[in-house]
């Protein structure tokens, strides 16, 4: 994938309308609020963009370039085993969510959620990102599998769809419930199912492949009415 | 829990309310199509509900209510073991779901991922069904641990909070790629890790407690772009 386009008018358009849609989704979201916070005539927007739909695609365009970079980048990092780069995965966006104060979620989450059914355009892209998502999940997920980290019980893909479905989900919870213990939950569970069968959680707890990832875990009760 | 209220005027309004938030989200849902729909007027709606927050507030109650006595009432049907019993809650689910070509989703993780940082009522209400929703897995994962079908490193809210997020995971997968294979691919995963360490892939196709949850698994490709 090309480096993220960090310059310019169309970036500015861009970048404020990712921070619009991710906090008040699409419909929320009036062309000329980011016209006013950018400072930009209406005829600029219509030189980049031929729609809100098409402002939108770029977003997600625009966020999956920048996430990649980011975030998801630390999957391929060689320095480390696959399931340390699965948890650091998960440290990096657990950061991010902690930080907007659980309020914001994950753009394509929140955009699949409330455009999937309005849009097929945005649907189609929404899914390629997600199905992109799970690829990188589940090449990890493979050279894990090859060298005795991860279960090889099921299919590379199997686990990253399971990966990435439960990630989304746990991050809407955490948006619901103001709380980053779903989070913490999804890690702790799915990684010592993903080690596989026969790991005991002592021997989790006590120095085996995953336990880095329990250092994020401290005991404390789930959400409650 | 009360029984759900079947009929008048505002069964009607709220009825037809679902079905538009259920479909479009909480912004794009008119409350003029709703009343529309109904054939009632303005007044009316007034005097059933205070605001369009709170008619959300009230189709939420309705949705839960409807949800508990239709699907989640098989959680506690006696006739079948523990993990039977969650598998008919998947199945429920996933069929609901396909009948409607996967586009509506769940309205309770809809409405979260729109409107849980917008209006704090409203989050504070989804909170509130998510977590009862999850007491009701976790009682029958207690049962099933106690009586050892379930695996017993975690405690019975752990996993039900991941079952639960998992599941709106998979729900918001299916939405975004148009498809039950994301349903299907958690049903197989989850299920097979909630019956512990040590059981292989061919015990449980084979004829162990879950094995029916497979029948529904055919083999196949999970999306791609």
């Amino acid at each position: 994938m090309a480096r993220c386009q960090k310059q310019g008018t169309k970036i500015e358009l861009l970048e404020a309308g990712m921070k619009f849609m991710q906090e008040k989704g699409y419909t929320n979201s009036g062309l000329q609020q980011v016209l006013d916070a950018v400072g930009v005539p209406k005829g600029s927007f219509y030189h980049y963009f031929e729609s809100k739909e098409d402002f939108a695609l770029q977003i997600i365009q625009h966020y999956d370039c920048n996430y990649t970079e980011e975030v998801l980048g630390c999957l391929r990092d060689q320095r480390h085993t696959p399931l340390e780069r699965m948890r650091n995965y998960c440290l990096a966006g657990r950061e991010k969510i902690q930080k907007g104060s659980c309020t914001g979620g994950c753009l394509i989450g929140n955009l699949s959620q409330e455009m999937a059914s309005q849009s097929e355009r945005l649907r189609q892209k929404l899914d390629e990102v997600f199905i992109r998502w799970r690829d990188l999940f589940a090449s990890c997920i493979a050279e894990g599998q090859q060298c005795g980290q991860i279960d090889r019980r099921f299919g590379s893909e199997e686990l990253a769809e399971l990966f990435l479905s439960g990630w989304e989900g746990a991050v809407l919870r955490a948006k619901s419930t103001r709380s980053i213990r779903p989070l913490d939950n999804f890690i702790k569970l799915v990684f010592t199912f993903m080690a596989g069968a026969g790991v005991e959680l002592s021997e989790i707890n006590s120095g085996a492949g995953i336990a880095a990832a329990f250092e994020v875990v401290e005991a404390g009760p789930l959400p409650q009415v």
